[in-house]
């Protein structure tokens, strides 16, 4: 028994919504013939009747009430675009109770529950897509999902807030402050009015706690992940990287170790050949390093209207032909809640120091002592600029356990010669 | 109605097939769980039984014949692995007509006879998966057919072999010669003893063919791609583009224009700051451009047993999976046989030309009148190296159709100033 065809409800017509009914008045023909599924949008529901009136559909399926689509036993497919966690999650639960698959763009939501709607989802024989919550348009989700189902992933890694990525990039190429490159990025549409989930890396800490459900099937929460914003990041710190070879990136880095799993997120000195190092602008990138399949990357457009529509109607095409096939296509995460969290403290990396210190002698030999009585070996060291009886010092240490390398750095800036307040980035290794 | 045993023949066991034993033993119960189907390894044929023998796998399931497999009705899934074009095609015909589904890592039949074979796939309401035929354990194939669904490609850029890209890698970085990079890469194992389908191109090319039947719907043949090989581009060239700002890459673009579709493999020149410049070594990457998502693109390793293996067993269990449900799961490739070919004289491009001119009054005018009379404008000239009377003169070009610029080229080289075997390598625009 073949259903053919399909019908949609779209809740929330901001900007993504707007995206997705362009999209399907496009290439919807195409779709359909693609996937031998007749996809009709049934309803289209936002609380702003006006933003509604604007999109040029016909008057008789647009809604204020979400549960116009709901409670409609004709809607097969929701898509939940309205953000945020409630009353998102309350309109999933029921959507899924009333049989209905759920394609959904909601980072917050999946990142907080989506371990339990994912559950209910399962329960109901239904699923839960949500190829745009992670890395906008690039196609991330579903081919973790498939393509590595034969693979251990071991580690992910990735750039995923555009905001963040693209205020890096104006400060590398074109010398800005952090100041000016964020106005730059508000300017061109990059950032927020209000920018601070990004700046302050809880943006891309709650995708990596999607990609650590996907890959590593473990729940997590955002208190069981490091995160550290790009606010202390200064031009000078852009500057010695590229002399050493590096290009600072906020880096989303999940890590299954033999003591549990490791989530952080945080300023990261990236080696220049490094394929994330060429990841540039409000470009998005993930990596995925399996124990077969060695180091990949998923590399595209973290947002925007067009980019985010691609992916969840990608989405609704699959939930389709599930519908339509009336099999549940068998592939639902179960995401396990009980798990060992390493603590940041426990694990091990290389750090870029750069701090300011009285120019006189002595002051090497106190810091090589603070840190050698840590076992804090050092890589690189580089002091240029002597201005006013102050010395610039740079410094990179080989692997060090975090919570040693803070005990020296503790013993360092107790020192009266070091002065307050250094640039401490962990490198990629 | 689930069918919850699902029973695998594997043909051919070489490099690929070795890998394939031994990642479903690593980790078929895991995979099992993920797709809820029970997954047997029914038989294993090779024409080598020493070879078979090595696997450590149950005496009882191994074979020497083909029809062992392709004749078991117990068979669900077919995965060949022997490679070429016959007997595989025959093999794959057999397989479908006896209603099993097909998985295959066989670049050189699926671009030959892709399209026939997924068309009685269709027709038998079964499919043919071939996610490792291109870019090896990178996910792919089966994200360009599901995520893509709603966007429209216009063009798609690879670096899909992974041996000339290695020997541009040893150039660029080690400043070897062509030739002593070709060694290095065969002594490394990244190229074959007889490396000639890597070099010339074809390789690449009939990587092209599949992909354009993928991502434009077109069955290509490889008489319609324009093919040019690495042998030309020398140590100097590799120094000149990286002084411009350019990295050199073999490239395989087919791109959708109105008059038709253009494909092509040549060297080029790649801006550094283009994410496939920063893909080095023996790694892959495809750079698709859709008119919504923009620029995305996929990276990884193109070859090796164990990465090419994580594709293979990806694809059983999408097999898997639509044999459980019983439902053809609705996604098979249409490729129309009737499509238009843009030859490579009329594409527009910009060209690189290095090559030597007596060093004697005159010259640039004469070959600046050459190039005027068919509206080829330079963009950048470079000459520095003047050596027993012989000057090194480096050109770029603005867009220019190729028929034209290669008639400016005709007339250059008839010039008596001019020394013959100019290095001309196309950019990347």
């Amino acid at each position: 028994m073949e259903k053919d065809t399909v019908k949609i409800g779209l809740l929330g017509v901001g900007t993504i919504g707007g995206g997705v009914v362009a999209l399907l008045k496009r290439n919807g023909i195409r779709i359909n013939e693609t996937i031998n599924v007749n996809l009709v949008l049934g309803r289209v529901v936002d609380r702003d009747l006006s933003r509604l009136k604007t999109l040029g559909l016909s008057e008789d399926i647009l809604a204020t009430e979400a549960s116009q689509v709901l409670d409609d036993p004709e809607i097969d497919i929701i898509i939940e675009l309205i953000g945020g966690v409630e009353p998102a999650r309350s309109y999933i639960t029921r959507a899924l109770e009333n049989g209905k698959y759920v394609v959904t763009a909601n980072k917050d939501l999946m990142a907080t529950h989506g371990a339990e709607l994912l559950a209910l989802a399962r329960e109901k024989n239904l699923n839960i897509f949500y190829e745009a919550s992670v890395g906008g348009g690039i196609p991330l989700i579903r081919p973790l999902k498939h393509s590595l189902v034969a693979d251990r992933v071991q580690r992910v890694i990735g750039i995923v807030n555009g905001t963040t990525n693209y205020i890096f990039t104006r400060m590398a190429r074109d010398n800005l402050s952090f100041q000016e490159a964020l106005s730059e990025a508000q300017k061109s549409g990059f950032a927020e009015a209000d920018p601070t989930n990004d700046i302050a890396g809880l943006d891309a800490a709650y995708k990596l706690v999607i990609l650590a459900g996907l890959v590593f099937g473990k729940k997590a929460s955002l208190d069981q992940v490091y995160v550290q914003g790009i606010g202390g990041v200064t031009s000078e710190d852009i500057a010695y990287a590229r002399e050493i070879g590096y290009v600072i990136k906020l880096l989303a880095i999940g890590e299954q170790m033999p003591e549990g799993l490791a989530l952080r997120v945080h300023p990261t000195l990236v080696p220049q050949d490094h394929p994330l190092a060429a990841v540039w602008n409000e470009f998005n990138a993930i990596c995925v390093e399996g124990e077969a399949v060695g180091q990949i990357m998923f590399y595209g457009r973290g947002a925007g209207a067009m980019p985010t529509a691609t992916a969840v109607l990608a989405d609704v095409a699959e939930a389709a032909r599930c519908i339509k096939n009336q099999a549940a296509y068998g592939v639902i995460e179960k995401i396990a809640p009980e798990t060992t969290y390493v603590p940041i403290g426990e694990l091990s990396t290389r750090f870029y120091l750069r701090f300011l210190a009285e120019d006189r002698p002595g002051v090497f030999a106190v810091l090589a002592n603070a840190f050698g009585d840590e076992q804090v070996s050092l890589d690189m060291v580089i002091q240029k600029r002597c201005v006013n009886n102050t010395a610039e010092i740079v410094l990179v240490t080989h692997m060090v356990r975090e919570d040693a390398f803070q005990r020296a750095m503790d013993r360092v800036l107790s020192l009266p010669v070091i002065k307050p307040n250094p640039s401490i980035i962990r490198l990629l290794s």
